[in-house]
């Protein structure tokens, strides 16, 4: 299978985000992509680079004064805090009838969602060519019905239209559905990470063209807390076209595959004509943030049913944190789906 | 002047809130009261503990909900993340469709707004009398139609109906405006504070019985950000009862002053028959945050303005930090209000 990736992606290295209070490393790292990497290509993939479309596909998802704030926001906060400050949010618009400020800190807030979003010197690099592997993947998937893979890095799924989130900044697996829908009527993306990948929800909860379904542990306890429960299924034209199936805490393949079952019963009434898989490995029982307990062998039967939807497929890398196991969790799906 | 206050509004002491970036020490500290009772207590004003009203003064305000968490947070914070584990948000609910989680983290970033509301194990005791002291003086206020002042710590003006945020977790003005509406129909807030107070704008947006003016620093750069703007007035039935009045970044006596009289200007125009003074004195030019430079004569000019108006008004503290000149400042507003 193609392999899309580019190394600018490895620029960004966030240092910190808040978790129960405290400041703790980011475990979003390079590494995990250099684990995959090196198991997909001892598979014998091949591994191309992006070629650079521009910020056309980007702005085919995103808002452009956030795109515009994601290149410009570090030089704004370091000139503002200092070369060496960390550029992080600490308030946020909760409540009615907010509006965009212009300052470093009310802007940090306003595009983003968390305290998991730090933007160092060469964030935007890295996202613009993670965003660049999704176009580029979704572009050959399209052109050549094959399925291909996006090695994205920093992932997308939390990131919204107008909002980072999650460690992510720009939302790879919603740029690839856009772009499939230059070639295809109906998209549906399929989003097996353990956390709800509510960007990706939210950029499509009103439209009809584009069938989101997520399987994720259940929200309620679980990053990211204020969605992916059942009843969010879409509004207007999109009423009925976000199908949310979390699982219970620490499940392992059967509650895993259940859910899946569901999701896939649901996009096959959709009856797409492309697929977007945002594939996430976070749930592996070998994650050392994920606290779900899927085994290799359910990743396994997860691609084999994704592959009998005998659909072109870009998958999309979202989450899965840095372990021995996780650049073969990832390669046996890539050969799989291949 | 009555002074109410009560000795438990010093039990609440945040050890930090995130700033640029990086942790710093809260300067929401006990000791901003303690300068603030010693000066009013040498001018001889007489000072009582509040009444307990219990929660009915409170939930006039706030939502149930919201003001359960704040009396369990602590408890199922340290449960959950451990006994000194420090209960601050992470995690924003940014984006639409968002809905209330069950878990710990997520509860608390639903009700929080900010990096600024550190939940200890005495916060709740500590705001619950800040806001008996603003219900009492309100009453007090009402039966005597005399002008009373409650030392509220901590402060209130940015939390809103169910959202801490900015040091504020229960909105004592308001809480003091609902306690003015049982006897009279007509109430204004007047918010001097140099930073906008948006909790409070929040719970008065859509009523035409209570208005709501505030002069303060320009939030395009400077907290709270996103409110604060002269085109935010009101909406519904009450369209035209909020009024902003920004000043310029460093602002002096001046443009302070000429804010006053814009926001007088309005209050008089609304013909309330009872006020509540929302007293920041952080405009101050001793301020150790506040960043501008009103002398202590230009509060004079203010108090000596406000008290033109011959309201019965209930004061209410709202921020001010610790320096030698906060106490000065405070003591002599209260005896041109007395």
């Amino acid at each position: 299978m193609q392999v899309v990736w580019s190394a600018h992606q490895m620029k960004h290295a966030g240092t910190r985000f808040v978790r129960a209070g405290q400041f703790a490393p980011s475990p979003e790292v390079p590494e995990r992509a250099e684990f995959i990497l090196k198991a997909v290509g001892a598979r014998g993939h091949t591994v191309v680079s992006p070629k650079d479309l521009g910020l056309a596909p980007i702005l085919a998802a995103h808002d452009a004064d956030f795109v515009a704030f994601l290149q410009t926001a570090h030089a704004t906060w370091t000139s503002f805090a200092g070369i060496d400050a960390i550029a992080m949010p600490n308030v946020h618009p909760r409540g009615p009838h907010a509006r965009r400020p212009a300052g470093p800190v009310g802007l940090l807030g306003w595009y983003t969602g968390d305290m998991a979003c730090e933007i160092t010197a060469d964030t935007w690099t890295a996202v613009y060519d993670s965003a660049q592997a999704a176009a580029n993947a979704a572009r050959w998937t399209a052109e050549r019905r094959e399925t291909t893979y996006a090695l994205c890095r920093p992932p997308g799924h939390h990131a919204g239209h107008d909002r980072a989130m999650g460690f992510c900044y720009l939302n790879n697996a919603a740029i690839a559905a856009e772009e499939l829908r230059r070639s295809f009527a109906r998209v549906a993306i399929l989003d097996v990470d353990v956390h709800h990948g509510n960007g990706t929800q939210d950029m499509f909860y009103d439209r009809g063209d584009v069938f989101f379904a997520s399987i994720h542990g259940d929200p309620s306890h679980y990053y990211p807390f204020f969605w992916g429960y059942p009843d969010q299924t879409g509004t207007g034209a999109g009423a009925g076209a976000t199908l949310n199936v979390p699982f219970p805490a620490g499940s392992g393949d059967g509650p895993f595959l259940d859910a899946l079952a569901v999701a896939l019963d649901g996009i096959g009434r959709f009856a797409p004509q492309a697929l977007v898989l945002s594939l996430g490995v976070d749930a592996s029982i070998h994650d050392p943030h994920g606290r779900h307990a899927v085994s290799d062998g359910g990743f396994r039967r997860m691609a084999e049913r994704v592959a009998a939807l005998k659909l072109p497929t870009v998958i999309v890398q979202e989450g899965g944190y840095a372990s021995a196991e996780l650049g073969t969790i990832v390669a046996d799906i890539i050969d799989i789906l291949a």
